[in-house]
């Protein structure tokens, strides 16, 4: 394990759990969920996340890509979403606690268009938290998803 | 199999062979290569690729995502690199071949800047084949990677 990585190493391994989502545009919904990271010897850990709808197990959302830690506590996370949005996200690193809010959110020509984006990711022990919060058309930057993961 | 996927599923599967890089600003190199292809149900595929320093065995660049089938042989590709870019191509589809271009790319604050991409990927049987190109800097668009992978 790269030397830069040892910061976050304690996301290393494979999450499962539950969340719930909400948005003013859409009802309320629950989810499964799977999240890995894992490492090769460079300073990044791959990310690998995908989640499936509570009662129908039919798969939801897919996102992927890279966390980077950086100097100083930084770290930048870029990310692939399956539903067709490019995101960079920047933030700090406190302890096992991670503020991230998006740099970039690039669209493709038939998906839609995020306005930003902020998420807190929180590890204790052996279970993993995050929230987000998303800006979407008219909605400013509002609370969308909590889920709590524990070590599989 | 998503009935929109059928278009491209001649990609799904693993992939591995060689690549050769050249750019104005760096010295040739030789790599390895492994590529997969795979789907859950939903109309888009799981896209993962790393190579390696075919000498030293060193990991060289990652870059995970998706690629979406669209309506009239559109194709758009979501991308996170290891390296700190995330990046959207869009193209189109004729046959078993892709042409690419990038649509967006975003750095974190510590990566490289890329100018602007396009890629081919093409098959034949079991032997993939692309190249790469790409402005950076000062350098305008300019062939920088080709590799040729068989189905594993």
């Amino acid at each position: 394990m790269h030397q830069e990585v040892t910061t976050i190493s304690f996301l290393v391994g494979t999450w499962r759990g539950e969340g719930k989502g909400e948005y003013p545009t859409v009802d309320p919904f629950a989810y499964e969920e799977e999240i890995r990271f894992w490492h090769d010897g460079r300073p990044l850990l791959f990310y690998e996340q995908r989640n499936w709808n509570a009662a129908s197990k039919a798969p939801m959302h897919s996102e992927t890509g890279f966390w980077r830690p950086r100097e100083g506590g930084a770290i930048e996370v870029v990310l692939a979403h399956g539903f067709g949005v490019a995101e960079i996200e920047e933030g700090e690193v406190h302890g096992r606690r991670f503020e991230l809010r998006s740099r970039s959110l690039a669209s493709t020509s038939t998906a839609k268009v995020i306005g930003e984006v902020t998420r807190t990711y929180e590890v204790e022990g052996d279970v993993l938290t995050y929230q987000m919060a998303m800006s979407y058309g008219d909605t400013p930057l509002t609370h969308h998803l909590r889920a709590e993961l524990r070590r599989a």
